[in-house]
C-alpha cells in the first residue's frame, strides 16, 4: 500500500499527515510550531520522519506553502515569517533527503484544489476559491485543472486593483482588493469608526479584530454589520470582474472572515448581481462557504499528490 | 484528404475558407457582406456550400462569432448587428444542414487560440491575448488550453472594473477597461481635448477616429501622443491585474489600436512595471503585437478545428 505524505506549513504550526490512497483519514498526523529552535526545514523533516510509515512505500511528499512558489521547479520564492526560505528549492531538497518525489504548491492554490476534489467544489469543473483572512488568497480550477500560470504565480486574487491610487497594500501597490476586504481591513474600518465616535458594542475593545466585528454583527451591532456590508459590497464588485474573467460554476469563500456568514455573503451577492455585465453569469452559479476549514491545506496537498505527475 | 471549413463572421463581412489538415493555405475562400438581403444564417450556408470541396471529405465546420457563445452547446447568446442570433443554436443548425461536426467560438477567444497555434504565441504555454479596437476583447491560453469557463463566458477582458463608478460602458456597467482604452475611447478623449481648445493637427478633423490619433501621433502631434499614453498607462495598470491572475509568458496585443506601436506599447510597459506586486512577473515575459492581423478569426477557427473533439 502506497502512502502520500502531505505537509501544511501555516503561520503558527506545521502539520504533516500520511494518507493511504483512497482514504481521507490519515494513518498518522504530527504537528510542530512554525517558529522555534532550529531551521524550519529541519523541523519539517523531523515531522516527516516521525510519520514515515514502516511497512508501506511512500510515493510522494507534497508541501503546501504560505507564499509564492514555482510548482514546476519546486522553488519557494518567499514565505512570510519563515527566514531562509527565499528562493529555496524545497522540492529538490526534500527529494534529496527522502529519496521520493516531492511536490509543492501555494497553500491557497492547494486549498482550491482540495475544495474541488474533496470539499464544496466536488462535481464542478470551474471553481473560483477565495480565502479571506489576514490577506486574501485563492485559487482557480479551470476545466478540472489548477490554474498556475507560467511560473506558478497566477491567481493572486487579493492583488487586483479595485481603486486606483487607493490605500497601500502589503505588497507595495495601492488599492488592491486585499486592502478593503481582508480581516485586518474590516477591523481597521470598525476601529476608525469607533475612534471617530460612532456608537458600537465594540467601543470597549482595545484593538478590534475581524472576529470581534463578526461577533458584534451576530449580536446586532450596527457598525459591525455596516463594516462587513461595506467589505462585502466591494468584494461583490470585484467578484463581477472575476466572473467576467473565469466564468466559474461555483465560488467558494473560506478563511476566518467567511464565518461572518450572511453579514458578508448577502452584500456580496447583492453587489455582484448589480455589477455583472450580463445576468447569465449567475445562471446555475453557486456561492458558498468553504467546506474543509483548517484541513484545506493538508487536503489540497493530498489532492495534488493524487494527481498524475506530469 | 479531409478538410476543415473555417468561417469568420466579422462586422462587415463573412468569410469562409476550406483548409487541408497541415496546410495553412486555404484550398478555397469565399466572402459575403455580413449585412444584406436574406437571413445571415442562409448567407453563411451559401458561402459554405460554395467552398464545399468536391472530392474531399469535410471533417468539421468551425465558426468564429462576434459575441458570447457557449462552445459546448453551440449556442450563440447574442451577436451585435446580426438580427435573429439571440440564443441561436448555430452549431446544431449547421450540423443538421451539412451533416458534419460543427463547432463555434467567440472570435476574440479563437484569435487567441490562432495566435498561440500559428502566430505570435507559438511555443508559449500561457498566453494572454487582447484585441483593442471598437471594444476590447481577448482570450487566455492556460497550459496550452483555451480558458472558456463553465458556459464559455470567460475572459471578457475588456469588462474588468478599473475605476469604480467610472464612465458608462457599452455593457451597461461602469468604469470598465474598455471605456478608457478602446479605439472610440481614445478618439473621444482627443476630440474632447480639441473641442476644449487644445492645439492639435487633428483640429481640422470633423469626427476624430482612433486611426486619426494614431496617424497624428506618428506625425509628432502632442495631443495624439498624450491620448495614446493615457490609454496605455491605464491599460498597463490593468495588465498588472491580469498578470497577477494569469501569469502568462507572453502578452499579445492585436486590433486596430495596436498599430499605434510605441506610442501605446511604451506607456503600457512603463505603467505595467510600476503596478506589479513583484518584478518576477516580468521575468522572461514577452509583450508583443499580434501576428495574424485580419486572419486571426479564420486561423483561430482552424486551430479549434484541429484540436481533438472532446
Amino acid at each position: 500500500m502506497s502512502i502520500i505524505i502531505a505537509v501544511d506549513i501555516g503561520g503558527t504550526q506545521i502539520r504533516a499527515a500520511a494518507y493511504r490512497r483512497g482514504n481521507l483519514e490519515p494513518v498518522q498526523v504530527q504537528r510542530s510550531p512554525t517558529q522555534g529552535a532550529g531551521a524550519p526545514f529541519e523541523r519539517m523533516c523531523t515531522l516527516i520522519q516521525a510519520i514515515w510509515p514502516e511497512n508501506m512505500t511512500v510515493e510522494k511528499i507534497v508541501v503546501a506553502l504560505p507564499g509564492p512558489v514555482n510548482p514546476e521547479s519546486g522553488v519557494v520564492f518567499s514565505a512570510p515569517n519563515i527566514s531562509g526560505w527565499e528562493n529555496f528549492a524545497i522540492g529538490p531538497e526534500l527529494e534529496k533527503r527522502f529519496g521520493v518525489r516531492a511536490k509543492i504548491g501555494n497553500d491557497a492554490n492547494l486549498a482550491a484544489l482540495g475544495e474541488w476534489r474533496f470539499g464544496a467544489g466536488q462535481g464542478h469543473h470551474h471553481v473560483l476559491y477565495f480565502t479571506i483572512s489576514t490577506g486574501i488568497g485563492g485559487g482557480v480550477i479551470c476545466d478540472d485543472r489548477l490554474l498556475l500560470g507560467s511560473r506558478g504565480l497566477a491567481t493572486e486574487v487579493g492583488h487586483i486593483s479595485v481603486m486606483p491610487d487607493g490605500r497601500l497594500c502589503g505588497c507595495g501597490q495601492r488599492g488592491h482588493l486585499e486592502t478593503f476586504c481582508s480581516g485586518p481591513a474590516i477591523a481597521r474600518y470598525a476601529g476608525e469608526q469607533v475612534a471617530s465616535g460612532v456608537a458600537s458594542s465594540m467601543g470597549s475593545i482595545g484593538k478590534i479584530t475581524a472576529r470581534d466585528v463578526s461577533e458584534a454583527a451576530n449580536n446586532g451591532d450596527a457598525l459591525a454589520i455596516e463594516a462587513l456590508a461595506q467589505a462585502g459590497t466591494l468584494f461583490g464588485q470585484a467578484l463581477a470582474t472575476f466572473l467576467h474573467l473565469f466564468n466559474p460554476s461555483i465560488v467558494i469563500i473560506g478563511g476566518g472572515v467567511s464565518f461572518s456568514g450572511k453579514f458578508l455573503f448577502d452584500p456580496i451577492r447583492e453587489s455582484l448581481a448589480k455589477h455583472l455585465m450580463d445576468p447569465s453569469y449567475l445562471k446555475d452559479l453557486v456561492i458558498t462557504n468553504a467546506a474543509l476549514g483548517d484541513e484545506a491545506g493538508l487536503m489540497g496537498a493530498l489532492a495534488l499528490g493524487l494527481l498524475p505527475d506530469n
